[in-house]
């Protein structure tokens, strides 16, 4: 017998033929004897929908009040998946993230989740209750709901795993899993087996949309190993775990590319300390999320700095140095056609070379490379972006990832 | 400066356009120095799609995990209904029926309210915001969420009205008041400025719809004077209030009719002590409602009984008596063309003649009595349903309530 903790979704429970689908599979777990705790999301489309709602009455709404109003999403689903169990015979009980103990900090729409009081759910849980438990949401110290932002679901999986000591934790999702790279670009890529917390992090953080870096840095947080794995089959998924001796053989675990980045390269800056730490304490204070950082320096003494931004934040963060770079004597200029390719790999720490294999598959190839950052688990190349998806069948091949 | 409670029902806040025109009046009451506290239903519709996807996952949903689902209804409203206060400048914040400390029982789905903490609430209301509270629901001893069945939110604003000491209670819906008749059947009814609270409980019984019967006795026994007003235009409604000398002037003051019941005459019983609290009691055993009761005695000592029940209960109640019946010798009718016809007010405490210029005037109209069976402040009789509407118009002019 395992206790078992399962996420579902918003389009694992879409509507409700799929909340039914769910509740079968909920049923077919727990007939093998597993304690279950669930987790699951609003039905997709409902958050959007609110949040229209929401913007009709007022334009800039309040976070508590939408909070109030999103919350809604979740505590619809868990009543619905409750009533699917129990017309399946099966014992079942719905709790708020309120009412299942998750508290929280006060910061309205992007709370963190501070403590879980788990006694209820784990007495639950020993009843052979099924428990669903709302994702996204908790509650502040003064009894305020609050939710946890993008990809909440998932970490309140993550950290109801850990409260309830479970031996598993299951992210049900549209996916199959993780892969060493994105299917619809690199045709060969392989769903991976397993792969470590910082890998999983490295590759979120180079632009694989699988889960948000929170929960995964959660998760590594309380060493709760967790399976990444669709609703819609019954396939193996991908586990997340801290790394193993075995996992450490394999150099590269995957490739990602992240097209949503834009280059500001200012030039003509005087080589003087001090000038590039008040260029991003700038892009600090405007809330710019600056990426990829290099500086040469030129024979004039003049310096050349190069950096990337978000795609969306190209202008903003342009207009805002502008004073700055009138004051340096520096000019910026903007290219938003690039591309940021990674290669991620827990083996890099004990292998030399990688850098060196990576930058000649793609020299083969004839493929510039305009930036290079390095990181102890990943490469990252700024290149051109409609030379992107050539590089990552490129490297993916280099690195021996290519399905046999 | 007052204050106000005010309660708007699924209808006045029914689209996103409907919750800003509310928000507009609210603003106004305010602006007039008043402390407010809103309650608000579900948008009109909302609680029968949730009851819709509910049975689409489970045919009898549990219902605890009903009110689960359905509370989410008020919770969006009250977060749009702040939001849009808070588009138009006004300080508002929004508290579901546990966060609002609406104590209530255990009984799922039909909850009884036993205590409000309110202090949290008043003290908002000393900081000038706009109270915003989920009409319909509470919480119970043990955190579970629960819904106070129908006109629940009538309810939550008479008894948050009693708990926050307000000067006034406002209960806005979609008609203009409580009227002498129903003003489709009687052309000339009128509405009335006040109403005591037993006759509003009275011609709530009689089949008037404006309001469930139990805020009324919760506004009675904690002596909370409300008014009945639409929410669709600024016209003055009826006060229901303790009676006083001068309103019981009036002898009657309307007149109601319900066409929603069924006759059913147990005939051939022998009148010996017993028969009929046998039949009274299996049918309350099966939860079948009896409103009028009457019974005859024929010269050969066998009697007939006559009792009305709910149209939809009809076929139960035959079913459920046929055994008893069987062993009495006694055999059932059952008429559901009838219509109950009640004239109600508290003057008839104190007027003789009532009954008779009731029955003159039907009898001149040469409308037949049925049954008939009277209370302190009431007379009701049942008669031929496609004469109720006839029968109304009559009484209505003979008591002298046509509008003039």
């Amino acid at each position: 017998m395992s206790r078992i903790v399962q996420k579902y979704g918003g389009t694992s429970v879409g509507d409700v033929e799929r909340i039914k689908r769910v509740a079968e599979r909920i049923k077919a777990v727990r007939a093998d004897g597993n304690e279950l705790l669930v987790v699951v999301s609003a039905r997709a489309g409902v958050t959007n929908e609110l949040l229209a709602r929401a913007r009709a009455v007022c334009p800039a709404p309040d976070e508590r009040e939408l909070d109030m109003l999103l919350s809604t999403g979740e505590q619809e689903t868990i009543a619905l998946t409750a009533m699917a169990l129990h017309g399946l015979g099966v014992p079942a009980v719905s709790y708020t993230g309120a009412q299942a103990g998750i508290r929280t900090d006060r910061t309205h729409t992007k709370a963190k989740i501070q403590t879980i009081e788990a006694r209820r759910l784990v007495a639950d849980l020993k009843e052979g209750k099924v428990v669903i438990v709302a994702g996204f949401q908790g509650i502040s110290e003064h009894g305020h709901i609050t939710t946890l932002g993008r990809g909440g679901s998932d970490l309140s999986a993550v950290a109801l795993a850990a409260a309830v000591k479970a031996d598993k934790c299951e992210i049900y999702t549209d996916v199959d899993g993780v892969y060493t790279a994105d299917p619809r670009v690199v045709k060969t890529a392989r769903k991976l087996d397993e792969i470590t917390y910082d890998e999983m992090l490295e590759l979120a953080s180079a632009g694989s949309k699988v889960m948000q870096s929170r929960s995964v840095e959660f998760a590594k947080k309380y060493n709760t190993v967790f399976e990444v794995r669709s609703s819609f089959n019954f396939n193996p998924g991908t586990i997340v775990k801290e790394e193993t001796q075995s996992m450490e053989k394999v150099v590269v675990r995957g490739v990602a590319v992240d097209k949503d980045q834009a280059k500001l390269t200012v030039s003509g800056l005087a080589d003087k300390p001090g000038s590039a730490a008040r260029i991003f304490r700038t892009l600090a204070n405007a809330g710019v999320i600056v990426d990829m950082i290099i500086q040469n320096v030129s024979r004039n003494g003049l310096a050349n700095l190069s950096f990337t931004v978000p795609q969306s934040e190209t202008t903003k963060a342009d207009a805002i140095l502008q004073p700055l770079l009138a004051e340096l004597g520096a000019v910026c200029t903007i290219d938003d056609s690039i591309a940021k390719l990674s290669v991620v790999g827990v083996g890099m720490k004990t292998h030399s070379g990688v850098a060196a294999t990576l930058f000649q598959s793609l020299a083969d190839a004839r493929i510039n490379i305009q930036m290079i950052s390095t990181s102890e688990i990943k490469i990252s190349i700024v290149l051109s972006q409609d030379k992107a998806d050539e590089a990552a069948r490129v490297a993916h091949t280099a690195f021996g990832l290519d399905a046999r």
